[in-house]
């Protein structure tokens, strides 16, 4: 098959990539989405070697679950080993034999075909375009914050970031607290999120200083870090949604002095994103920035690597 | 008045150190303890300049509350402007203006005399020896995990670090979780912790790897905080209590990809350690090591710092 493949240091168009093995079901992936997680993946981070891409859409072409074959499926991309504590108590997202698609042992969407167990696999209403549909795992890793925090709508909120996931979780937090607030650095991105009635920010000014409930870091720098813990009130939530790549200097000592609450989230679970593309409570359409065909695939990394760019897809 | 004050770079005995001004209660300092705080400010941390020590009981000399004079006290180190928000909230220990003994712009418990507003300070029982006195305030830190996190039975628990600090979370622990582990470098001291019924370990063995639910790192090393996140399970809790001195390194990565908490904790409320040595649920008197005089405050430090000393006393 068709296939983008990372050899730890470079990526390769591979005309005669070997096809997933048979076990699971596979899926024919009509679009992929570029994520950070992927640049990072391709700066070295993360040991992984493989088809990248974690972000899908695509038909089932053979499943052991007849119900699903010719259906468009999203799919969920962790894969647990289904034997150890994690498992048993459905945290597939965090066993630790795990495979994860496109980024740990698990060869990725940036290909002709997948696979992935038949549970990973959600069908998708025909309402929702194949565009909309790449953003339900990122929009799921949005939703997950709603999953670890009792979110009260007397908060003050704010989000570090103006990013694809930045925005996705600035409207989801926003369906529970009013006042939300993206710290962002490029105006062209922070202009979306108006129509929303999400307050924008360029900057920290000395009122926002120690002034927020709850903080989202979701920029994967660290002086997003650090601006984080500027705007977190003592006693305050900070939720991590991005993995620092460079992890120097971080200071952990105004956690302790001002008793923060750090809170890494990774994946969620996909129902919620998908109920709220349906319902239309959520929308990523202002997101969408570009389709690159596979081939094409460093014209559309460069492009997705620019400042401005929004999401970039990738179709085999 | 003696007092051994810092001047940023040494300590110095002076015995025309300026009295407190008055305004808040006086106390007469009958002992004061030595704490890993005290040891970081010495090294240079924190920018304080003035009398250090935070950890004291004595009595009170003068008081706009007649009813104090003459009382053996301890005293909430710290002290809050009663304007702002997080004052009215009466989260003075989060107050942007505050001040606190010994710690940041308010001279501490190393001299004859100290003052604190009269609402900070607390009647000791004459059950409670001097000694045991001086433990209310990092027992009262101890007692401050209780607060930030609903304990559970079930969980396995684990303190990282066999300090005074991390002996006493050990035992505030063990009150609501049976199953305790401490994690340390120095049999000695593990040795404490056996009558406690309190597990001790040296070295982290591959089964107690990501095994814990909750972990505690009280160390103030950075290697502490590395054996923390090698503890705790995905999804796990860690409390972080030691402002960590020194930073490089440190990677937040794990904590994203295991949606782990980390919640820094700090200073915690008297009453709670005050009643707990009072009915003898917790013993502090196996970390009584030495007590020198006022004057011999280097050999006193000196003799803090040694990896197998427990509490360190200091009688002006
Ligand atoms: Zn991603
Ligand atoms: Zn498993
Ligand atoms: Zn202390
Ligand atoms: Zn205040």
């Amino acid at each position: 098959m068709k296939a983008m493949s990372f050899d730890g240091k470079q990526m390769k168009y591979d005309e005669n990539y070997p096809d997933p093995k048979p076990g699971e079901s596979l899926v024919r992936v009509s679009l992929a989405g570029i994520c950070g997680t992927d640049l990072e993946i391709l700066d070295g981070y993360m040991q992984y070697n493989g088809v990248l891409g974690h972000e899908f859409v695509g038909i089932v072409e053979k499943s052991q679950n007849p119900d699903l074959v010719g259906k468009r499926v999203v799919g969920e991309i962790n894969v647990g080993c289904n034997k150890c504590d994690s498992c048993k108590k459905g945290m597939q997202r965090h066993c630790p034999n795990r495979t994860v698609l496109g980024i740990l042992k698990r060869d990725g969407a940036f290909a002709e075909f997948l696979s992935l167990p038949e549970e990973n696999l959600h069908v998708i209403p025909d309402s929702i375009t194949d565009e909309q549909a790449v953003f339900v795992e990122p929009l799921a890793a949005a939703f997950e914050i709603k999953e670890q925090v009792s979110l009260n709508s007397d908060w003050k909120v704010a989000v570090v970031g103006d990013g694809r996931l930045a925005q996705m979780i600035c409207q989801v937090l926003k369906l529970s607290c009013p006042d939300v607030a993206c710290f962002g650095r490029h105006e062209t991105k922070l202009a979306h999120l108006e129509k929303f009635e999400i307050k924008t920010r360029i900057g920290i000014t000395p009122s926002d200083s120690q002034s927020y409930d709850l903080v989202v870091e979701a920029t994967g720098s660290n002086s997003g870090f650090a601006d984080t813990m500027k705007l977190v009130k003592p006693r305050g939530t900070v939720i991590l949604k991005s993995t620092i790549a460079s992890r120097e200097n971080l200071d952990l000592t105004p956690t302790v002095v001002n008793e923060i609450t750090l809170i890494g989230s990774r994946c969620g679970l996909f129902k919620p994103a998908i109920d709220a593309l349906v319902t239309g409570i959520v929308s990523v359409d202002s997101m969408i920035d570009s389709t690159f065909p596979l081939e094409k695939f460093t014209d559309a990394i460069n492009h997705a690597k620019k400042p401005d760019t929004l999401k970039v897809f990738l179709k085999p």
